[in-house]
């Protein structure tokens, strides 16, 4: 690092960097809380993985605390601000719904791979406002499943069933693939998201009906011809 | 405890309580890694939890490692026995397979549950001969899930896909469990296991098709029947 000293140069390149470095500071400082734990971990550590000098991190963040809630805050509110975003545009169907907000949260927790790792792993160091808004922000994802299953029993789409059992089982399905996906592997992110979004709508779908396929005179004549084909064949 | 000395009573009452100490020993230990961190907690704490004194639990475990041993070695060996056993007498039916095998696990897992979570947390700490046996389990767990999904879209049960990212969706789906299901709560871990499964076959399973609701001829003539007073209520 040739210059270190973040005073010297115009504000708004000066904002562009500051914006960088905290951001390279908060990657380095996950992976770290990670590997060696929060305990583990001293602000001296997270300087030297990100080539500055103590004294330089201060600049940034006052202490170890203040770099976790930063990570904390981004974790928690991403996908609240991902959710918005989502719902501008939602579909109706529910089947739709769900598989549109799989894919979304698939790609989300993806995005943020490194710091959901973290959080798990240091849930139990996380202070008592940080874990309560963490918790606040879990509690408003899976309020959103929720609504989602109930529209699709309701609308006769989804198989009725525990709807909260029937939503963790798909927040496991997405969450667990921070734990899989390898980060520097070559997978694309959005097959993942989309057979997991798809597996997600199957595991609560409704068989379709033989009078599900009649959608029109035409076709439902059609398929009768076919059958009796098929009919005739088995009588032989 | 009014007798801490494992000496004096008779060999077949000492080994029984032997058990009985060193799993309440195992369980206490992995409450407090979780909550405290493997480094943050020391033998005394330990010896605390359970009501006994450091030199009495040292009659049982040498170290702190030799207790994360036996938990590693439970959690390790324990999935594996439970495949050997369900191996012996599972089904043969692609979708009766995977449902067996999903409902196994999820038991499995919901009875390990302070012990799965602790060594998430832990994993990083986890000596390299542990770590390597604890991801030599996880490999062949995966395997048998890839083998029923394999097997199942050989059969034309379960519709093509990814194999890997199908066999991790419902691994997810099983392993997540452990973190959402309250261990004092009073749900069924039946049901829990039960629905879990059904959603899985679901989310892999390929759509029936009209065909096969044509078992023989006469189940056939009854859904054409059927068929056509659908259709006459339709042109009406």
């Amino acid at each position: 690092m040739a210059n270190t000293d973040p005073i010297d140069d115009i504000p708004q390149t000066r904002d562009r960097r500051k914006e960088l470095l905290e951001r390279d500071l908060m990657e380095k400082a996950c992976a770290l809380f990670a590997s060696k734990g929060y305990g583990g971990t001293s602000l001296a550590d997270i300087a030297q993985a990100v080539g500055l000098t103590r004294a330089a991190v201060y600049y940034y963040f006052k202490n170890k605390e203040a770099v976790l809630e930063a990570i904390v805050n981004e974790v928690t509110n991403a996908p609240l601000r991902e959710i918005e975003t989502w719902r501008s545009t939602a579909p109706d169907k529910p089947a739709d719904r769900l598989r549109t907000f799989v894919e979304m949260r698939v790609r989300g927790v993806l995005s943020r791979q490194v710091q959901m790792r973290m959080i798990e792993v240091t849930e139990a160091a996380l202070p008592e406002d940080l874990l309560a808004r963490h918790t606040e922000a879990k509690r408003r994802i899976l309020e959103e499943y929720r609504q989602i299953i109930r529209a699709g029993i309701h609308a006769g789409e989804f198989k009725p069933s525990d709807e909260r059992i029937t939503a963790f089982g798909i927040i496991g399905m997405v969450n667990w693939s921070v734990y899989w996906v390898n980060p520097d592997g070559r997978m694309d992110t959005g097959e993942i998201a989309s057979q997991l979004a798809e597996m997600a709508v199957r595991s609560v779908s409704v068989d379709k009906s033989r009078v599900d396929m009649f959608t029109d005179p035409k076709t439902a004549i059609a398929t009768l011809r076919e059958d009796l084909e098929y009919l005739s064949n088995l009588i032989k």
